[in-house]
């Protein structure tokens, strides 16, 4: 079968022919139908520090995809072929104290396929059958290729209180934008967006947001302050892991207010303590992953009932042998969701 | 000032003439601008057993309104005359046991204004300040008179999480509409109404609910169960007061589920605890005006926010005169909210 | 090997051998150091109604256990033959709605091993490796026995808040007794234990209650109240199933206050909703099984940082051979722990 | 009257007499009985940078004590003169965004008696008579003037889950030690306490932990981690301020935990976001001042119950006017409350 593949350290990678992957037991085959570039597998193609340091090739990476259960395991029920289905691709060991405790999301012996095992730029991926998830026919194929982005973004709006609540959204990439959807269908009161992007902006408004802001304008944490009686914003949903966003998100958080983080920092930086969290008594909920499987039911429930409208996110939709057009797209910095077809891009 | 009140035991009510209340220095006078009539009123105008219980005639009834400050005590500073305001009528004693566990809603020593003390059905009415809730000029006045219900609504729908969630709501009259309004606003899945009148059935769709099931329907605790999995619903929410509602809002309750109940139903009746709730490890609510003021923020930022369609909810506008007409309309079983206007109807 | 059976519907059970059972990949067998007698068991050998609808002789009944993995099938890492370990009896789907939501307590398709299934009245038992919980060697022989019943008592008593909370304990049968030390070791303010028998009364005092009272005493709802500035206890933990007492116990409970019910009724009863749930602003929980594994990792770890006293509970140590004696002494109505010892009781 | 005055800028406090205060119809006085000193008091005595930048002399300082009801304005009801009363000094404005919210203890408007207003080194001292606080007279007195900083540590331990679990201690200073006792009292599974003074270690021990650890040892990390299933504390209470505690503190938690965050560190400092927060989902509270009044009710329970040992924190008992004898004792790092006596220090 096809699969797109780093093969050696080193920017890019290859469309390479590979053996379909044999299964166990407790394994069910997925023909990928549609698989979408995260950020990640940007950082995997470009080959950063991160990536020389955690990926070891060769490798079929990818980790977002919907596709056909094709063939099950010995002792899979759960699922059947021809089963419309995506996955979640954090695989948790199930026995550590983490795992024991209702938290597989932080498993301390994950594997996340397309990282640690061979992902789904490929015809087939392999998956643990109770990491497939069955999708509703109502959700549209494009939302269910992007299912493992969109539950990080669940999983930072609904960590806590988000109906009737201020939110403010640092960060316009695709999980800030999917997280602003998420928000304003979960009856958030307003939500301001901040991006330094100005097409990000665009697009954080057709989302949802109320308003997009230019964190480079001084006058914005006290607009935010304006809008909330004096207070600042209920809710701070951290997408960008940019330093900067974040000290000005949390000066935009009311005393009281919670704070989910789930942009990842290039490396530690200076936080005001004092003054952004424990004067305050916020509450601030490090994101990671999402929730096994609660979130995964929150977000095919809204999905399948129409309360999200996704439609802004979605880019070209090419064939799998395309990847280097996919790819220098994303490299130029849309924010858009990119979809790669193996089987060739439906009419 | 005019008021009407209820001058002795039994049926009906009078329109007269009353001095304009003192004030005590944390006290404010509010204009009415617009009273609503509740339930509990028409119970009060009818003198049914509880009413007879409770109510200590002469008694100037009426706790839904919205009005303009005319004049505060000499110690209040929250609020000045000019201002647009509702009020919460139910004065906390702010020393037991539960006022100081921030559970003021369920004061010990709680008094009622319309109920233990002269209400809204008048040109004025005296609320102590920290009572009165300043109204966001986006809401519209007939929204703004209704806070009280919307208030029983938004706290039984938020009590527990409802993003994502599937919901049955038992009992279509105006608290349950609301909810309907309410949890449809806050990202729900699907919304299950029962309620035995048709009319109310075809409110409860227009306020948002996606099915409107006649609960004589021997198929639709299975048809709930369907549409979820095979589980039954996330959330019950109990407006009707009905032991037949409510044991079967308890049958379409997932395992696992929450349930808030705010109907109250006329007598104790045999409920099957084993089945619905024990086994079921089911979560229940007892869910008792609002909180204070936290439902107070939540339903106001959802208002002011466009959030919350109550168009459907809206009656006749009547001056307060014609209150006898206004309860012969109530008395027949509309769900829908009159409003009397002590000032006379605005064009 | 050696079991005790339950042959035919009946009242009784016999001693007889059978087969070692056969291991799948991911099971393991257990060498059955000490079993302890549930209610529940002592139903199933007295055949009651609920035995004969349930229970499908022939089956090795018995549910609480301890003992040493004597093999492991192929595909199982977490446990090693002479792991000291007792089980989670309740084995989940893992695939149904709650299972998928992280309620696998309530689980849709549940199994029960030594209901459905032969349990742990035998020399060996067969258990879901992910079912088995390895013991701490801090933790006695006979606490890991019971790790089942005591953690109902965990879940039941640390669902919500309990530290510097006023309880009440509704019936002090073993798991009542249970929670009563929970709720000391956690830090509760007072704890007040309601409980027909003397002798239980005074085994509930043994085991940490400030207070254990007669529910034929009608002071005592009274005594409760003043004792706690006039507003009740914070928490109620039901653990008879006796409809007055029940009711009783919710009397007890201030507003705004939790209830956990786990005793189990034995048919449907009036409950005063008004009162007792919806006036109140009460939560009330359903108390089913252990959170599956959080309750496991709270109690194991309490139990080997001695913090709880279960001493007063236990009473004989019996060979598996003089389960007659051990059925008589139970039918008699002691709330205490016997021990049957299927390889002989230890010096 | 007497009192303990900071009349200008500069280190130190002078003795004085000055009028009892006014009583406005809200306030009661209170005649002092003994009073604690706390790290700040130590701050504005010696005048740090926060002392000069917030302090405005002149004024009566200190804000821990106990005493008795004096007089009482013309509205107050819930206290009388001769009740043993302590206090919050935290006064709310009541009508803010969080004040609205249930989260008065973040109050934008918040004024602290002995920082803004003249505090307990006196006499007698002003308190609002909803932020006076009845004691019971189970309490002894020296707790009774603690409860201030015991009501710090009540927050930061119960704000989340303890019991059952293992916590971590940044920092045995009077809180951090006071936050050993509560966890040891609310069940926690075992107490890690890093401290770099030995002695303050020794109190830990005293104090609960069951082990104090010095942050110099390399080693203490990994042997947290051993004691805990590989996984790390499930609570790290940061009680120290100093960056590289909290640092250490979070290497301590496992994934998943949750931190609760008092001690005030005297500059921003960089934080491992990623990998203390984000990637190991960990939940952060920002910890000020104390619930009102949950946190009061619960600490005052657990005092009156006597489950809190605060022995080993006490050390002299000294007439207000040996304030310099006290303040030079405390300059020297004890970590122990000294108490003042305006009235003679009692036999």
């Amino acid at each position: 079968m096809k699969a797109l593949r780093k093969l050696r350290p080193g920017r890019g990678a290859q469309l390479e022919s590979v053996p379909v992957p044999d299964l166990g037991p407790a394994d069910a085959l997925i023909r990928v139908r549609a698989a979408s570039i995260c950020g990640t597998d940007v950082h995997i193609y470009g080959w950063d520090r991160w990536s020389a340091g955690r990926i070891r090739p060769p490798l079929t990476f990818g980790h977002e995809f919907c596709g056909h259960v094709e063939k099950v395991g010995a002792e899979v029920t759960s699922v059947r072929p021809g089963d419309f289905v995506s996955a979640e691709m954090h695989v948790n060991c199930g026995h550590c104290r983490p795992c024991r405790m209702g938290q597989p999301h932080v498993c301390q012996n994950l594997k996340i396929i397309g990282i640690d095992a061979d992902g789904c730029f490929a015809e087939m991926v392999r998956i643990p059958a109770r990491n497939v998830w069955k999708i509703d026919p109502a959700i549209p194929e494009r939302c269910a290729a992007i299912l493992d982005p969109l539950g990080n973004a669940v999983h930072a709006a609904l960590v806590g209180e988000i109906a009737g609540r201020n939110v403010v959204v640092t960060g316009a990439g695709p999980i800030g934008l999917m997280s602003i959807a998420v928000a304003r269908a979960c009856g958030c009161a307003s939500i301001f967006a901040t991006e330094v992007h100005p097409h990000r902006r665009l697009l954080a408004l057709r989302m949802g947001a109320d308003q997009a802001l230019d964190p480079a304008d001084p006058t914005i944490v006290d607009r935010v302050r304006e809008a909330t009686a004096g207070a600042g914003a209920d809710v701070l949903l951290e997408m960008s892991g940019s330093p900067a966003a974040l000290q000005q998100g949390f000066q935009m958080l009311r005393p009281g207010g919670r704070a989910s983080l789930l942009g990842i920092p290039k490396e530690p930086f200076a936080l005001d303590l004092i003054n952004d969290v424990i004067f305050k008594g916020a509450t601030v909920y490090g994101i990671y992953g999402r929730r096994m499987f609660d979130t995964w039911v929150q977000m095919t429930e809204l999905l399948k009932h129409g309360r999200l409208n996704l439609d802004p996110l979605f880019r070209e939709r090419l064939p799998l042998e395309n990847f280097e057009q996919a790819f220098a797209l994303l490299e130029k910095g849309d924010a858009g969701k990119i979809m790669l077809y193996p089987g060739g891009v439906p009419k």
